[in-house]
């Protein structure tokens, strides 16, 4: 299934798209699309028999926006250099394990919403990201199949970064990560079951139209399953907690000098196959 | 006045404990102690003023488990090598401007709960440390001054710290601040209006009856106005939002080998002048 809240911020509702692309209302079943709800296999089963009955309420899509596809997330996990060809443009060794940050969950916002970079940066960067939202509490998991297991759906993430902040301002990674309004999630979760092979997407962004990055999740360092296998060792993950797995090739800080930072009025795209796409337009704070 | 959650995990009531030291029931005024009841000056003054009547309800204190003073808490932002004398007996320099990371908040637990050492861990540390509670959203603001008229309140807390995982598997610190249980807080929040001086405060902490930890925040390298101004610049804080200002000289990495990290058994006390005391016992995961 494809799951989406729709409407004004902070007042979205539960939606679905179905596989005819119409938008069909889910507020009459639940109350909103996150972890409780992945962790809720009657519920889940209740909302996959109501699209498949054709019967759910038509929402018209004309004008409405797109939310987050994800409520109440508790916390945001990056994994930092888990592409071979993200980390030899910036002229990093592939990482012996995986490198992870956080991001406060009040930094998500709807995929086609304002992207608002900094006051005083000059190295907003982007990330097109296959996004892992846990779908079941994963604790000292042991191998990479139960970390498959336990992942609810997958989203698409633009992980935006300030580079500067990030690697020049003293201190960890996290202080570019979490800028207001850096990280656009979204359209869909698709759920797992329609997601078979999670190594295999194709994962596409562009800047004002021309393509950026161009790469696949069949060249990351660590697969999902590892990296949530991994992760479970050094935090509990919960239900509705999203984990960004990294960005291959072709962000602005691995191209040469003058570096193609974002400045305001740039647009940037993004996609994933199956995941839908993304569309930011860019303005100062 | 002195602000806690109590009851079993996940089902706190908010109370008072008044100024003769007896626990007065709120649950009659508010539903619960969180960043919502920070950013509301009004709904604050009636409970005030409900405190100030000596007329609500006592609880039985007796056996009450009490819980972490803030509910709902958005993102816990933790300040590095922010004492002096911290940098010194670890051997860093005094950093040039603030140090960052991120606990996630499902790390947060009562200031009496039992903590876990994670599995495999053999550098579990403590961290005594002042805790910011912000009370109104702060972005880019200008001055010190400003910083600290964002903040509703103090609590102490027990940064605790796998060091391992933070330093030596690679990445951000986050890696060794993110174990389950790692950030116990409390008992109170002690609203703004009764820490006059916020940079004059005893902290200390006992491993097994042993004070390890001595300080004063007088040491801070960045003191609370400041902090909170500079993070500022780099994300929004929301009401709720905690800040671990950082820890004074002490903690386990900084003594002569072989350095006494935690173990099982271990009990852990944490004291900061006039924000009460902790009580943890450790355990394996």
């Amino acid at each position: 299934m494809k799951l989406l809240r729709v409407g004004p911020v902070g007042s979205e509702r539960p939606a679905l798209l179905d596989r005819d692309g119409t938008l069909r209302d889910l507020s009459g079943l639940i109350t909103d699309v996150d972890g409780a709800l992945l962790a809720d296999d009657t519920v889940l089963t209740r909302v996959r028999d109501a699209a498949d009955s054709g019967e759910l309420p038509v929402l018209g899509a004309e004008g409405l926006r797109i939310g987050a596809p994800v409520g109440r997330i508790g916390k945001v996990v990056g994994i930092g250099l888990n592409y071979f060809g993200h980390a030899a443009e910036i002229g990093a060794e592939p990482p012996a394990e995986p490198i992870l940050f956080l991001k406060a969950a009040d930094t998500v916002v709807g995929p086609d919403d304002t992207v608002l970079i900094p006051r005083g940066s000059v190295k907003t960067d982007w990330e097109a990201e296959l996004g892992v939202v846990i779908g079941s509490t994963a604790r000292y998991l042991d191998s990479a199949e139960q970390g498959l297991a336990h992942v609810g759906g997958y989203v698409l993430v633009n992980d935006v970064s300030e580079r500067e902040f990030q690697i020049e301002r003293g201190g960890t990674w996290d202080k570019g990560k979490n800028c207001e309004t850096f990280t656009p999630l979204g359209p869909w979760l698709v759920t797992a079951d329609e997601v078979p092979d999670p190594q295999a997407l194709d994962v596409k962004l562009w800047v004002n139209g021309e393509l950026k990055q161009d790469g696949n999740t069949a060249d990351q360092i660590f697969p999902v399953g590892e990296v949530v296998r991994y992760l479970s060792h050094f935090m509990t993950l919960y239900p509705g907690d999203v984990i960004v797995t990294g960005t291959p090739a072709g962000v602005a800080m691995g191209q040469p000098e003058p570096k193609p930072y974002l400045r305001a009025g740039d647009v940037v795209e993004v996609e994933i196959e199956g995941l839908g796409r993304q569309r930011q337009e860019f303005k100062g704070a």
